[in-house]
């Protein structure tokens, strides 16, 4: 018996972290272990307890008959912090310095756990949002944006720069970018984006924010929602930044290419955190 | 005391899902809980059978001072198939057929949940062999690229058609696209892969099988050596084929673009299923 709840323990852990922000009625349960309800709700409440004491997330119990139970992936601002602190540790290193000062990322978005890290604290502080799916531009935010909606449950759409004929029909729109005043073009999938979808839209690098500008301006062409914006590292510094709303992780607030120094600090994330 | 056991069943089971292939010393939960190494073993022999029980994988002991234990992801031959079953019948389906045959798989491959379950299919097959990278082309084979990364625990590698700044200096080569018989380019970053290094190639299409002969081309120049290939769907009735060894999940046998009809069958993953 003593057993038998273990190995019950261990399984709906695996089952509630590979489906997070779905509602799991607790008859998935009662069936796959053939136990009572009771019992089951007694194991949700030890996994419960311990996904919040150790800042895995928390279980919330959505009651009645087409109720059950939702795992919210949910980081500690005590990890939050540690992570901030080491990525700015990692991306202040000079030997990132590429010439024109751009920053060489490719070894930290390379990095599963890391890409895969950054995913739960976006998905923790956008988790109370309504949020359909995620957007993102091609190619470096893709990985970032698959990270958060993994544990947001939602799917990806990718923006490109370049029409391909396994897209089918595009809507595309041009853009300037902002920081290099060129106008450009961004395309997506017709069949990718539903009317009236929230969506979140999650990139790399920001600098005065064209390309998250694009992207708004190709929701509205899709009457679709901005239900957030996220990027790993904002840069500093520039004049007139074209994105309001966002939260970062990082801020890029300066970079001397003479002296081989990159300075960075933790971004607008901790004054969202709740 | 039976709390404090569930509760580290819990978390431990978090830990290691979250740390595949990942070398775990004892002394890490040990000191964590402040319990016994003998009931960490205990703990460590519970989750071990659930998680061969339930198909999730096994953990591996490695004894003596430098040992600990080692969580190996495996979905078990029962889940695969079943899974594999609906990958062809969501593949099947006529509305992804685009004017000149081309498959519409934007949706399959922009569900997180179903590239991580195809992640965790390769991992587990690849799962004995020496890998130190995974490495794929832009764009669409970079989801399946980390799905299966995050799984083995190790880095990605992202080939690119177009040189980026933020890359600094590559290496590109030429090559003949298989199934076009163009020649085309294709760099990476020279510092993102070490001579020597072990390269599982992940990509979502085959066809004649070019592009991935131009990543075993690079991945020469790079004095890397190539440690599997996978790729989501093969497709057959060409000619000449210039890969030999590669592990498909799908393979699309005809594509009948007057009937509207869209022929699709495992590929060669069972071959190789141990």
């Amino acid at each position: 018996m003593k057993f038998r709840r273990s190995g019950r323990l261990v399984d709906m852990t695996n089952y509630m972290l590979h489906h997070p922000h779905a509602l799991v009625p607790l008859t998935v349960f009662a069936e796959k272990y053939k136990s009572a309800k009771s019992s089951i709700s007694e194991d949700l409440t030890i996994i419960k307890h311990t996904f919040e004491q150790h800042g895995i997330g928390t279980l919330l119990t959505v009651p009645g008959a087409a109720g059950g139970v939702k795992f919210i992936p949910k980081v500690s601002i005590s990890e939050a912090k540690e992570f901030v602190e080491e990525l700015c540790e990692q991306m202040a290193k000079p030997e990132r310095l590429l010439p024109g000062g751009y920053l060489y990322l490719t070894d930290i978005l390379g990095n599963p756990g890391t890409v895969n890290h950054i995913g739960r604290l976006f998905a923790s502080v956008f988790a109370e949002r309504k949020i359909d799916v995620v957007m993102t531009v091609a190619t470096k935010g893709i990985p970032l944006a698959y990270a958060v909606a993994s544990q947001l449950d939602v799917p990806v759409v990718i923006v490109r720069k370049d029409s391909k004929v396994t897209e089918g029909s595009t809507v595309s729109i041009n853009y300037v970018s902002g920081s290099s005043k060129r106008i450009q073009t961004m395309l997506l999938a017709k069949r990718s984006l539903r009317e009236g979808s929230n969506v979140l839209i999650i990139d790399d690098f920001m600098k005065a924010g064209g390309t998250i500008n694009g992207m708004i301006s190709l929701l509205e062409e899709f009457r679709a929602n901005v239900a957030g914006i996220g990027v790993l590292v904002e840069s500093e510094g520039v004049e007139e930044r074209l994105v309001d709303e966002y939260i970062s992780l990082l801020k890029l607030t300066d970079v001397d290419v003479r002296e081989r120094q990159i300075h960075v600090k933790e971004g607008t994330y901790f004054n969202f955190y709740k």
